[in-house]
């Protein structure tokens, strides 16, 4: 008998492992976010993309205010197993919440303690129609 | 008089922010490790991803053992401040401390509770010669 594949993982003090979604298509990191077991187990069922909100202390399908879901071609675990990668279909194009398509929208730019962060990305949707997610 | 870009990253509890390393070249998301302020610092300042490791409490530059260091192409932030992203060259093709290329090695196969990790990138180095790094 093998382990359960959900108990490979190495949950954080709080039961949490940091989630990445990466776009299947175009390899851009889209955003991190975290999942408890029953979000991990739930993505990998309705290959819907599922986090734990830490703020709300709820489970929070991605996109079920906003339509803009993660469709999960694949699902990876890294070598301490404390923290997974999704390569996701990001439906609408848009993952951030602010309405852009990725929340890495800012870049350092500058040196020193010169440098700021500076936004690259354009606001593509009116974000104040839905909440995170 | 504007913040300077490090107090702008939204520190968790131990000081800490998760980072990110993809490859620049190829696009895959090579490993998830923590820095602290130092070590993002350290980062900008050298082009070295350089993290804090939790488990032996020391500021660690990527590859100081295993030459498998990472320059820094690009170096981004997300929404919420609680997440870096680094795009990378990946010096000897190999950021894993197992000697396999990325991290995240392993793809869960199958459904449900028969779901498995397996086991997709092959070791390219000898891990015996490095500890993690």
């Amino acid at each position: 008998m093998s382990t359960h594949w959900l108990d490979e993982i190495a949950w954080n003090g709080d039961g949490l492992v940091p989630a990445i979604a990466q776009d299947a298509e175009s390899g851009e990191v889209l955003m991190m976010a975290w999942m408890n077991r029953e979000a991990l187990e739930r993505t990998a069922a309705t290959r819907k993309a599922t986090y734990w909100s830490r703020s709300r202390a709820t489970l929070w399908v991605k996109g079920e205010t906003s339509g803009h879901t993660q469709e999960v071609v694949e699902l990876r675990m890294d070598c301490d197993a404390d923290a997974v990668l999704l390569r996701v279909r990001s439906v609408g194009g848009i993952a951030c919440h602010t309405g852009r398509r990725r929340c890495f929208f800012r870049r350092l730019e500058g040196e020193g303690a010169a440098a700021r962060w500076r936004e690259t990305e354009p606001v593509l949707a009116d974000p104040a129609g839905f909440r995170r997610g």
